[in-house]
């Protein structure tokens, strides 16, 4: 447990803002719901951006940048999307000194800006598909924000792709589904559920919007990303039309897709603990940090000599030697914890002297004496172990948490308490409301792996034919 | 030449716009002055960003995120800071439906809203240096706007690093110059003259601010980064102390330092030419394309299959093999021409018969036949000797342009037709604002190795003791 940090089972909500604060991973900004994200917490994005970036070019797509400003008509285009997102809008209604003729809003979304361009770029179906991703920022007017939770500007990535056929767009819209389940199993080491969004709790604009719902510690749902089948909608708004082989014209097909910075929360809440955060290896700023412990300015040159002799032919972005001489070793151990590098290696004379030195992994405390010989292999099979137990230990809870329920009264007790809870459900909008004002829980998808089974619906009892996933949710 | 591009002797302005439109590295977007990069110029702005960022991270650099939106008031702390951006500022007066308190303003640059933050976050000499660089788009609301060289959003990367001592920031203001020159050299073979800025020209709220002046084809100037020393005004105007090793409370001293988008604008005017765009191979997005031509489907399934056999082990993002059978080679040259990829590899039947292929280089369109065997080093070996030509080519024509001038009507008389003119100037507004008034061109920058030299003044005949750099800019 670290000083400034509230325990999590005193209050969990306050723990995880205390980690982030005190682990520098971000902080506070001077304007309401706007955050800064201090280096620390960056360098999990940008590692994050890496790895997703290199999966979306794999997978055929392209990056571009489209304007942060949008004119206030184009979201009015389509009937849904601007009753979702208008009201949740910074608009600018000033720049240079005078009043703009139409006002112009930070975009929420980008559908309708990089529609109005599609209009121009696609005429025929060899322009198709068009696989485009953006990173930027956005903006969502929120009243009760979270640092990376949920933040009035985050930072994110949008796919937007064009095809021309319903088929396509929905084999993309999974597949992209199947990359950031993907992408959050192998880096984040969060396991997550696939599915599908009730009606009412679907994109703004969409036919289906898939989700990957992980759960944290306190077993509440997150939403850690969603990919939307779009239908016409977008091109129908924008008369986005092509000439398809058959000569005729056609709406084109979309989808998109997005996650954001609300991920590095994910991270944070699934696997730190009263020590500070605990970061996946994989996503990690710094994988290793050594800690080189001396008494007098002999054992200095000593253990710090040693230190680079090691570490000389490793890559700079892979380790730091913490050489400070105002802060005690003991400090640098708990402050390097709060900090979440996954492996910490400790070295003295006494190391010295014997050719080794002691390795503790973030994840568990545990600590290996280690021959100085061969160390960097040991240290990378060591990093992935971690890897590999964060995401056990994830799953373990996950499947430990996830219960069958079939009654209302039951679940009404037991989803506070945290879990995911597998209910029949009759699949209207009535029953769905219900459950969530009486329970302050909600569906969270409909699983895409829920097998058919006839059973009646925990709050109507009318019948269902397969079981969605509900429980409390950030 | 292409079909659609304006020749660089007919107007140089239009064939500009025509490359980067007909190359689609960009697009118009419907708010005026904001502009779409498009897959092939955002590819050559990411590896403009992996290649400084990793250039920021070897001087010791890590990357942060502050919000996009400053209150007002904020700007306002530094007199010559609003002065200079409030007229160009985009303001956000309403947002979640409700009139703010305060307006906001989207960040022109960020200088405020990172001495707010360094305000938290400095006390003591050791939280110093802070060197801390933010990957961003600015909005600046601009009359006249031209494709990647002024828009009113741009992507930058702005530096801002908070130090103990005067000496330590203006070492590190100068150190971020020439890394920008380095880059510019190194990456988008691009040479510059490296100086000082004129009191009038710095940047507003910097005590002094240099910069890096690339020539362009028509041997105008074009500003292709800044770093500026800005002293204590910021952390004055933001009251960041921090007590020093000696027990005194001292100001922060500050420098900040940006490249934009522009730089893509700059690359595409110093090499490109009347058939489309010219990338430097370090920068380009794709270094090569295999153009395989046939006349029958038994040819194409030979050269496919060759062309397939050659690059099995050849990074995926090093090539592409254009196969497309709806275009015809000789369209396919063009446009891959006109995209500026810096290789071309023609294959045909003939070819692998002989075990060759036949290797065309786009800055020059030269052709070498080349073996099949070994072709991935024969081809890397071209490349950089591409890059370097691109360099040796730029570098001759920014030497051949620069010239001595002693008189201010020759000035007059020559500036118009382009080039650099190193002439003596007082050192006064007045004679800088005549020179600007009567010519059209500007005082680009007092070049930092310029050697000491007796000469008087061709605005006013005053003394004046070295040369500036003269010319008309972008």
């Amino acid at each position: 447990m670290a000083k400034g940090i509230t325990r999590r089972e005193d209050d969990y909500a306050q723990w995880y803002i205390d980690v982030v604060l005190r682990a520098e991973l971000a902080d506070y900004s001077p304007v309401k719901g706007c955050m800064v994200i201090r280096p620390t917490g960056y360098g999990i994005w940008e590692n994050i951006q890496k790895h997703l970036d290199r999966m979306f070019k794999e997978t055929g797509h392209v990056n571009a940048y489209f304007p942060l400003l949008i004119p206030q008509s184009f979201l009015e285009k389509e009937a849904e999307h601007v009753e979702g997102f208008a009201p949740e809008c910074a608009v600018v209604t000033h720049a240079g000194g005078k009043e703009l003729e139409e006002p112009l809003v930070i975009r929420p979304t980008s559908e309708t800006m990089i529609w109005s361009m599609y209009k121009k770029w696609i005429n025929s179906y060899r322009d198709l598909p068009l696989l485009i991703n953006q990173w930027a920022n956005v903006v969502r007017w929120e009243m009760r924000t979270r640092l990376f939770l949920r933040t009035t500007e985050f930072l994110w990535q949008e796919g937007h792709t064009a095809h021309a056929t319903q088929q396509e767009a929905e084999e993309e819209t999974l597949k992209m589904l199947h990359v950031y389940r993907d992408f959050s199993e192998k880096y984040l080491a969060m396991p997550a559920i696939i599915g599908l969004k009730t009606e009412s709790d679907k994109f703004a604009g969409a036919i289906k919007t898939y989700t990957i719902e992980a759960m944290m510690q306190d077993g509440k749902a997150l939403q850690a990303g969603t990919s939307h089948y779009l239908g016409e909608n977008f091109a129908r708004a924008f008369d986005v039309k092509f000439q398809d082989k058959d000569k005729k014209m056609k709406y084109v097909q979309a989808t998109s897709w997005g996650v954001s910075t609300r991920l590095i929360g994910g991270m944070v809440m699934s696997h730190s603990d009263d020590s500070g955060v605990v970061i996946p290896p994989k996503v990690a700023p710094l994988p290793v940090v050594f800690v080189p412990i001396w008494r007098s300015d002999e054992e200095m040159d000593l253990v710090l000599g040693r230190a680079r002799e090691i570490t000389q032919d490793w890559d700079p972005l892979f380790y730091k030697i913490d050489d400070r001489d105002t802060v005690k070793p003991g400090r640098k151990f708990n402050e390097w914890e709060l900090k979440g590098v996954p492996v910490r290696i400790e070295i003295g004379p006494r190391d010295c002297a014997n050719n080794e030195v002691v390795v503790v992994r973030r994840d568990t405390g545990e600590k290996t004496p280690m021959p100085m010989d061969g160390l960097r292999e040991k240290v990378e099979a060591l990093l992935d172990d971690i890897q590999q137990s964060l995401f056990d230990r994830a799953k373990k809870r996950l499947d430990d948490n996830t219960h069958d329920c079939d009654s209302f009264d039951e679940y009404k007790e037991r989803v506070a308490g945290g879990g995911f809870f597998r209910i029949h459900w009759d699949g209207t909008a009535e029953s769905e409301e219900r459950l969530q004002n009486e329970t302050k829980s909600t569906i969270r998808c409909i699983p895409l792996d829920a097998p058919e089974e006839d059973g009646v619906c925990i709050v109507s009892g009318k019948p269902s034919k397969r079981r969605v996933i509900a429980s409390q949710a950030y």
